[in-house]
């Protein structure tokens, strides 16, 4: 019977969405300005839209190329996948595209509108700036989870008829697990779509902003020596447009793939716990509760983030950063609270009170829900904490900081080697936090457990957006402050803002990061289940030498791209130049600056240097694929393994790259920052334009593309990869039945014998299973002890079977 | 029956240990100069003995101390190991110490004979320094193979009599193979000692050398401002000193740890083979020949690097820089092709014509000595191929060098990142290398091959030392010339040669990362092995969660290791100038600069920054394990796993960060060495002095620690952490026959069904298998087709059921 919640998420995304409208409507209503607000607005408007326009036509011919390939992989011999995986895979790039789009467009026209407010008090100012963050943020996750569950309901009808119960595919009866694996698999396209345009969004987005921001300082502020965002700069729509296209665009792109990974892996683990459990269980929602659930906190998570919007105020005009910075963090730890409440509530009223799960290693334990609870509460808690962990190693004013600053006093190279430094034992907490959410959501309910715990974590995905896109908002109203000459108080109360944005910056990274790597790892658990293999043994050669593979993609990505800011602002600086040099008054004030030109230049090296670090991210799981049939054409579980021994490589590597890039990059920032307001050296106040504070500048020149181009793409292309894993798996996969009636196969049981007593020690247990061509196992148990012998035969499907040796096993 | 070629390798180390002393002989003969040279030459050999005899101290305290938590380790429940562990222990770490302080007593005597031998000719002086290289090089190799070949005979003749054959251990009856597992265990302490040993001296050195380095330029060259070398700069003694600390003595612990590790993990699998094999073979070597073959090319290496250093000369003394190089390649390319020729020989003559092994998943295999020996050649072109992939990224004249002097005209920030990228991409081509490496000597033959690949990489040690030795010599006496006034011509000769050393100084680091590389993955599996579990799987969460710790932690050692410098730095920078405040006359020459102060103050400072360095790469293992039996008290298995899982990420962590700050400190090195002979940036010859030079000193800076300091101690950090699992092991372990008493199980036989016809889809395979507890298994096999049914039954230990089945399982 079909149940009612399987709406419900869906229902809740259309309500997220419509109130993005109201809001949306309410911030365009908001007074624009007067002429020259309104001419600059419109520039980084134009710029902002030309990059998307250019974007999305190399991105269409991508979105055609993998289309075909995908369709392909759906006639491979042994491909379970639907053709159907193609429809999906357009919609994921093409909402995910949207979302970016309609991020980008309502930054673009607030930014001006907060520039504005900021003219009559800062308590409005944030209004409108947080507004603006608020549509982008309920955007990308109303977009996402629409997107998600109408998918979900639309195949759940077209593979299943809407019932948990056996059923017809490709002319084969197929259980119920069979097909809902089947369908999550043809979901997987929604997600990999979303993916893929997020790829070229943080990528394309990070060395756009990156180069118009490298080019326009280069030549603006140190070789015309005017200051920043000066109109005459031909540059500077460019750089502001990079704030939009990098930091609103590439991170809203980053967690739309994330949030969609996210809840799809916790679908397929919730599967999995269904195939545990005997293959089908009695709940009120149709048999599906532990697959609706990470639909469901996801919906409910869209209404929550609303609530905590709307928290997101202040009353003061002289309120100072550690307000406004209180006003945010009151949204954000009530929307966290929240999440634990509907956690709780939904946890307990969707899931069966006791599940059974397997354990490699350990057998099946019966899980309760309860647990699955504690799981999610160690996602909001990584989700909580990692922001502070961030802020300690980037924030003003703390000792990591306060020892760059110091160490900038004998020069660049030692400003730089602290910086290094920093960034590098950053890692340290964040992998221990990492690493004990995984071992602790896992101890609780499992890789369901993981998979929920990021699930939970993303919930409130649309409040961490709003939070994450005011700042660059802010950054641009002070910018557009700057350009139009307007009163020094305004362009006070934007800094107050885009200060505090500075501070959410780093945070929202640290966010991102975590997401990305709880979500990679649900997406490898779910790799494992759909290729069917029992586990990932790098203890086979070739699966510990693509684990080595694995784990230097990430450095090496990070260098194409870092290399490509270099490139691209390169170009930017030329172009510049000749504009300064040709174009009579510029520097006057009399002849006009050709923005477009800057604008272009950005976007085509954008674009044209995206494609390398794109190519690599894509192409090497498919070479290992095609390498390994090369190598073991009959081993598809060894390269199963491999291709999974790829994925641990590259999210444990590209983690940590994540974490140690972000973190120098922030920490090089607000070093360089700490001496505006003036820093004690040895004993002396210094500021700016000492030689200590040129050092830092060159420490935050190597630190720009760090934080902005390739230490956010981390998260990309960690999560890409495991999803291209994910594609792949079901033309490697075990699970499906037709290869179950071709390979009749002895089955493994393992069962720990108890413990004997040592007078025992002549007692033996034999177990003899025989699994037959319809997949019923019969296992039958002999214990011999000194005195007597019993026989016990137990039969049923696999997970029966193993399910009652672990009962006999206890007793 | 007992094979006296158990004795040979030891036979040939003493061979190779005379012939060093004769060496040493004629180089303490020739002529040291005269009065100021003598002088300087007393100050840098009292400085380095200073810093070995405070190293000595603290290492006695420590070696004292993990003796006794060693001798704990044999007293616990379950545990195999002997005793006499720690003896093998004392030994490792007292012949490690003393090959470090032989090579740096050589080398500080050698640079000022060097300097006299180039004032008569360029020839000389390479045969001068080359020798003392040679000394350093053989008394390295030659302590090596002696002090571990010496103690297998000892243990061969203490556990089981000198003969291949099942006997008592602790009052109960083991295998051969089982015994010689124990004696394998106890060897593994001769190897923890040498790397616990070098583990100081790699790291200490690194942070001496650099500390005194930095502290000279940054006073004398930058402040003061005079050259380097200069006699009155007080830390000038202190740098020259850490040369030899870090460059001589780090380099031959690194080496001495990398031969002890790569031959004992050999032996270690080739006691597998034979387990393999059915527990016993028969060949002429008393059936250990297996091994005994990794010991025998370990002794012939020795004798083959002899004739290798013999072919090192030049005759012109007009030569250049390709001269000498061509002479060290000569020598190189011999002594690698006589090792293949003397692998082919010794794979052949003692191995069994063909080999049971066992590859996890796919089986029982026959592997012929032929694809032992194949095996043997991809190390040998491992080693040979990183060197020229080393030269490529951080060569003069290369392509990424003259990228990176170009990046340097709009200042150090682009320097630098130009720098980092280029060490980044660099790990592209060298994982990948290693990554085939591994896959391709395993495919010939087994982990097995793998750990014989590293064998045969390693044989030429002595030669690959003699060369490395050499660059620092050089140095020095181009330091000694300097300081004491000579002629111009000296300083040109002694120049060429150091030219030459640099190069030889980079491909030396690719050459101890590749052994480290492989050594690690050779102790990786000796540690499966010695656990008796099979396999490693990482989709266990718990073993997850290590893997990303294990990835994490040598980019905090980095980190820590990077701070060190900057710490002793600045003591060094405070002792400088307060010398120079308060000695009069200092600057005129008139003044006496207190040296050993300087001395003192790297010394001390070294000492105490290597603590924490140290105590997590010693505290982490032993913490991880502890965890694990807190949380799983009764599965040792996972715990084995889990601590597996950290080894792999330390391990492929650790080699990436070592290729990456290796090849990024090389290549900032050289581009700053570039602007020496004048480089054309945008169409215009650049020197030294000039804005963009300047910009390539700071990315040197940033390149020393990296370089010298933290990239080394990869190799350290990689190969420590393995051996610390290795000693752990047998505490996890599976193999001990008491455990197996205690604990009757199910076994579980893997047999792949033969894949039957479409139609015989009904046909059925029962394997019904029992271990009993004297680890007799018996198997029933029964087929069940649509028209017959038949019973086969197999009967003797695991390994030999297995065999059976698998044999079963071809039919």
């Amino acid at each position: 019977m079909e149940s009612i919640m399987i709406y419900v998420p869906a229902i809740l995304a259309v309500v997220g969405l419509l109130f993005m409208v109201i809001k949306r409507s309410w911030v365009l209503k908001q007074d624009p300005g007067d002429g020259k607000m309104k001419e600059i607005s419109e520039y980084i408007y134009e710029g902002a839209l030309a990059f998307l326009k250019a974007e999305y036509k190399l991105l269409t011919l991508f979105v055609i190329g993998a289309s075909i390939a995908l369709a392909a992989i759906t006639f491979l011999p042994g491909a379970t996948t639907h053709l159907s995986i193609v429809i999906a895979f357009v919609f994921g790039a093409v909402f995910s595209a949207l979302a970016g789009n309609m991020g980008m467009k309502i930054a673009t026209k607030t930014n001006v509108r907060t520039t504005q407010a900021a003219r009559t008090s800062l308590p409005q100012a944030l209004k409108v700036s947080f507004g603006g963050g608020t549509v982008m943020g309920l955007g990308v996750a109303g977009l996402a989870v629409l997107g998600l569950t109408a998918f979900f309901i639309f195949f759940f009808h077209f593979f299943m008829n809407g019932q948990w119960v056996e059923g017809l595919y490709n002319g084969e009866t197929r259980t119920a697990n069979e097909l809902m694996t089947i369908l999550l698999e043809t979901l997987a396209g929604f997600s990999l779509g979303a993916e893929s345009i997020a790829l070229f969004a943080r990528v394309g987005g990070g060395i756009y902003t990156k180069a118009a921001d490298v080019g326009a300082d280069l030549v603006g502020k140190v070789e015309a020596g005017i200051p920043e965002d000066d109109p005459r700069n031909p540059a500077t729509i460019a750089d502001n447009v990079g704030d939009n296209v990098g930091d609103v665009a590439g991170m809203g792109a980053d967690l739309f793939g994330s949030y969609v990974a996210t809840v799809l892996a916790a679908m397929v683990l919730g599967n999995y716990v269904i195939k545990d459990m005997g293959g089908s269980i009695a709940d009120a929602f149709g048999g599906i509760g532990p697959i609706l659930l990470p639909m469901a906190i996801a919906g409910v998570g869209i209404i929550i983030s609303i609530i905590g919007t709307m928290l997101v105020k202040i009353s003061n005009n002289d309120a100072k950063e550690a307000q406004v910075q209180g006003a945010l963090n009151v949204g954000n730890w009530v929307s966290i609270g929240l999440t634990a409440v509907a956690c709780y509530v939904l946890v307990t009223w969707m899931l069966p009170a006791t599940m059974k799960m397997k354990f490699y290693g350990e057998g099946y334990m019966d899980i309760s829900s309860m647990r699955v609870f504690y799981a999610t509460l160690v996602g909001l808690f990584v989700g909580a904490v990692i922001s502070s962990v961030t802020e300690y190693y980037t924030g003003l004013g703390k000792k990591p900081i306060l020892a760059i600053v110091q160490k900038s006093s004998t020069g660049a190279g030692t400003n730089i080697i602290a910086g290094l430094a920093t960034g590098m034992i950053s890692t340290f907490p964040t992998v221990l936090l990492f690493a004990s959410a995984i071992w602790a959501s896992y101890a609780f309910a499992g890789f369901y457990g993981v998979a929920l715990a990021a699930s939970a974590m993303m919930a409130t995905t649309a409040m961490q957006l709003a939070i994450d896109a005011f700042g660059p908002i802010s950054d641009n109203a002070g910018g557009i402050a700057e350009m139009s000459e307007l009163p020094k108080e305004v362009r006070q109360r934007t800094d107050i803002l885009d200060s505090v944005g500075n501070t959410t910056a780093a945070t929202g990274k640290g966010f991102a990061i975590a997401s990305a790597a709880l979500t990679s790892l649900a997406l490898f658990a779910a790799y494992v289940t759909f290729t069917g293999i029992d586990g990932i043994n790098i203890f086979k050669a070739p699966v510990l030498a693509m684990l080595f593979v694995g784990g230097m993609i990430p450095v090496v990505f990070s260098a194409l791209a870092m290399n490509s800011v270099g490139k691209a602002a390169m170009d930017m600086v030329y172009e510049v130049r000749r504009q300064f040099r040709e174009i009579p008054g510029i520097m006057e004030g009399t002849g006009k600056p050709e923005y477009a030109k800057c604008v272009d230049i950005s976007t085509k090296a954008a674009l044209r240097e995206m494609m390398l670090p794109g190519i690599l991210t894509i192409g090497f799981p498919i070479a290992i694929v095609l390498l390994g049939k090369l190598v073991y054409p009959e081993n598809n579980q060894l390269i199963a393994e491999m291709l999974g021994g790829y994925m641990a490589g590259v999210t444990v590597s590209g983690v940590l790259w994540a974490v140690f890039q972000n973190n120098a990059g922030g920490a090089w920032d607000n070093a360089k920052k700490s001496f505006e307001a003036g820093v004690m050296i040895n004993g002396e106040m210094t500021y700016k334009g000492s030689d200590a504070h040129k050092a830092a500048v060159t420490g935050d020149t190597v630190g720009d593309p760090f934080k902005d181009t390739s230490g956010p793409s981390m998260n990309i292309l960690i999560k890409l990869t495991c999803l291209i894993g994910l594609v792949i798996a079901p033309i490697l996969g075990g699970h499906d039945a037709k290869a179950v009636v071709q390979e009749v196969e002895a089955v493994e049981v393992v069962v720990e014998a108890p413990a004997p007593e040592v007078k025992q020690s002549t007692k033996e247990i034999r177990i003899e299973s025989v699994k037959s061509a319809d997949g019923k196992v019969k296992a039958t148990v002999t214990t011999v002890t000194d005195s007597a012998e019993s026989v016990e035969v137990f039969e049923g499907t696999e997970a029966e079977v193993n399910a009652k040796l672990e009962a006999f096993k206890k007793k």
